[in-house]
């Protein structure tokens, strides 16, 4: 289970990666910076542009970006601000995608992300998309249409590309053909025991915002492929979700202290996760109101109310059959932490034993939550 | 300059107004509990309905919502959370307005009050005020115009009156008339050295939302009479502004630190404060649409961009020639926290010095803030 082709093949991909999106600097290609899967990317595409992932995951950054923001805010802000300020005379490598940008596109989502913005405009040209936080209401979905519009002007005039409908339906339907892919791959995960680990899938998933189409989608297809083909030799491992904050590329603490630890991942309710690939967008309605429609009903805690969240992690425990989530925050994250309570309730009216886990992306506390982690993994097997 | 008539008038102030508040709801008025300056309470009061402020300043009911909500996110949501769930089992006494409510009306602002608004639903009926977080958009007052004309359908569902134009006009006035005397109460403070402590100013400014609106003008009428008349007697004082998170009834701790160690505020730029009353609004336009107008415009830091915060704080430094800004923040507040970088910028620009403390309800950093503090002075003297 450990020695995947496709894990393998995709180790290269960053530096791959790297050389494909200077050489469509070079050809006058645009390269857009996003931080959130609340930004419809095909858009973006549409407007003939590339996209990155900004979202830091790395520990190294979080000091510069600690000259400017407070230490008490949460990892994945500090990290990304520090690499984007990271000037390279800290002595840390600077990530060479995040100085490649021409635009960020932003959204107004929790506090942190939003107030951090404000500070990134002195050191790249940014786009802030304002995100109702009612996911319901009509006249919400009118105010982010008009805020997608807006993005959408930005893009044209960034590119110089006017975005049609056409073009628009063109993406719409490649990004619902890399949905399917995620959701074959997460069928596959359904079998007892998994064919795949956790981490393994991670390693993907935090890379779908950072490759390009193509190479996502043939990376997708091989695991499958790779993974349909697995043995089932392994005995049962108890079954677990991670269920709450991001994990940006880098940071597979949490689940590789899991699977460390006898159990296994089988499904991920998170932005890296699930979030960002259940619903599809609907291929047969005007595109922009497509968009705005999928977009604004993400179950991201800064959505209120957000009944839909905790209806999904019911519904996905039960599809994977999961023997206990692990609910896991970053540090700092109001929003997933006190949605925690409502979550744990339904978890235990549904019979379900959760493991709370706050955490950062220092080590620091590694071998804590392995004894927690320990704990959990007895009580449920 | 400690012995005011007016304090002393209104601290019989609670009880009188509890059995105000006992006395309408026998009669049949609705009592709307609010959170934030966000929420136009002209509507509230056309409607018929009181109003009373919820925002928690006291220490002993964090212990109480810490069950239900994470440690580490601010004293004040905490506190709020605490009263209102408080069953009087615990031991601590319960604040009967908390109990008098028919109607919370809070607004989406930032994260932690947000999600701690799911979990009041359990407890209290309640309508949150979705608020777009940009100031300058057409598009986001239109949207906050819809948001404030659900809000006004709710309060005409809950007390059976229906909310005309008129009354709306009436309420605008008599609101104005109140930015009007707190204009002059400010006004006053400008004079070196100033007539009257902060601290006396914060224990008004704190009920300003809670006492009735009769009895709000007749206590201001009070003091700017009397310290009107006050012998400027004092030598001069290092001249402080605070700036930053709300300062909520109970919560005096930094006005009293600064004032006993030689410093007299002057200002205060928060949500207790200026932000509360600077702007009139517009009796001359359509009032919904000038309620709308005044409001989305409030300098919290929950907008973005919000540089009109920033002109603001230097105005107010300049129009109150402070020696020296306080920069207060409430622990783990993301927005105030992070947008302390740019008013620090901008001070250090105009050459105010600043000191910054962040804090919570609890008394046992009442020293260390002392001794920082100390230093200050002795700096800006």
């Amino acid at each position: 289970m450990n020695s995947l082709k496709t894990i393998e093949y995709l180790k290269d991909s960053y530096s791959k990666r790297i050389c494909q999106l200077g050489k469509g600097k070079k050809s006058g290609k645009k390269i857009v910076g996003t931080f959130c899967i609340f930004v419809p990317d095909e858009i973006i595409f549409a407007a003939g542009a590339d996209r990155v992932i900004l979202c830091g995951g790395k520990n190294d950054t979080i000091s510069i970006a600690e000259q400017y923001l407070p230490r008490n805010i949460c990892p994945l802000v500090k990290s990304s601000f520090g690499s984007i300020v990271n000037d390279g005379c800290s002595g840390v490598k600077s990530c060479s995608h995040f100085d490649m940008v021409d635009l960020i596109v932003a959204e107004n989502t929790c506090d942190s992300k939003k107030k951090m913005y404000e500070l990134l405009d002195d050191y790249v040209p940014i786009h802030v998309i304002d995100l109702p936080q009612r996911p319901d209401s009509p006249a919400a979905l009118n105010y982010f249409l008009d805020e997608l519009d807006r993005f959408k002007s930005r893009m044209e005039q960034l590119t110089g590309n006017k975005v049609t409908d056409e073009q628009l339906k063109k993406e719409i339907k490649s990004s619902n053909e890399i949905r399917k892919l995620f959701h074959r791959l997460y069928e596959l995960r359904k079998k007892d025991p998994s064919p795949i680990n956790g981490t393994d899938v991670l390693k993907i998933l935090q890379k779908q915002y950072f490759l390009s189409k193509d190479e996502l989608k043939k990376s997708l297809n091989m695991l499958i492929d790779e993974v349909e083909e697995v043995d089932h030799r392994n005995e049962h491992m108890p079954r677990i979700m991670i269920s709450g904050c991001p994990m940006s590329g880098g940071n597979t603490k949490v689940p590789e202290i899991v699977e460390s630890r006898g159990g296994v991942i089988v499904a991920e309710e998170s932005c890296t996760g699930t979030r960002s690939f259940w619903d599809p967008v609907d291929e047969n309605k005007d595109p922009m109101l497509a968009l705005a429609q999928r977009y604004i009903k993400i179950p991201c805690s800064c959505m209120s109310p957000n009944e839909r969240r905790i209806d999904h992690i019911l519904e996905l425990a039960r599809e994977f059959r999961v023997d206990g989530v692990v609910y896991y925050t970053l540090q700092f994250c109001h929003g997933y932490n006190i949605e925690k309570y409502k979550v744990q309730q339904a978890l235990k009216d549904a019979g379900i034993p959760m493991l709370f886990i706050e955490t950062d992306y220092s080590n620091s506390d590694v071998e804590q939550i392995g004894v927690r982690v320990d704990a959990f993994m007895e009580m449920i097997s």
